[in-house]
């Protein structure tokens, strides 16, 4: 089954810089990518939290959550 | 051209969840990918920091680096 991966973000210059790489090289053969600027849809906030997400910008996939450099915590979007 | 993706890390935990992650989905149509663990090889280091990594584990792709969580400084490693 083809997982599904979501990529949150603020909308901040570092979190614009990571959507590029993610969106140019994340194989979406094996996965779908939805984009979820927290700053706009603030109701997903405890989605993302629950996922284990502190900060922007964030992709988690299989479970995982990977930080990617760092734009804002979660904390700083509430 | 295909692109050249080099993923640094220090076989740290946190590294090893990271490497999981990219080396399932990191699309190996539009780059290659080399694993270099910094920790064996400390000749690297330079090469590393030249590219902008300052922790590991780290993606440099495109002239850009994704710190990915944080396993550990690179100062750590000399």
């Amino acid at each position: 089954m083809k997982s599904s991966a979501k990529f949150y973000h603020a909308g901040c210059p570092v979190c614009i810089e990571a959507q590029t790489v993610v969106e140019s090289y994340l194989d979406t053969t094996k996965t779908d990518l939805e984009i979820v600027h927290l700053g706009e849809a603030a109701e997903r906030l405890p989605e993302a939290e629950a996922a284990g997400v502190v900060s922007v910008p964030a992709l988690f996939v299989d479970g995982r959550v990977l930080h990617l450099n760092h734009g804002a915590d979660l904390t700083a979007l509430k």
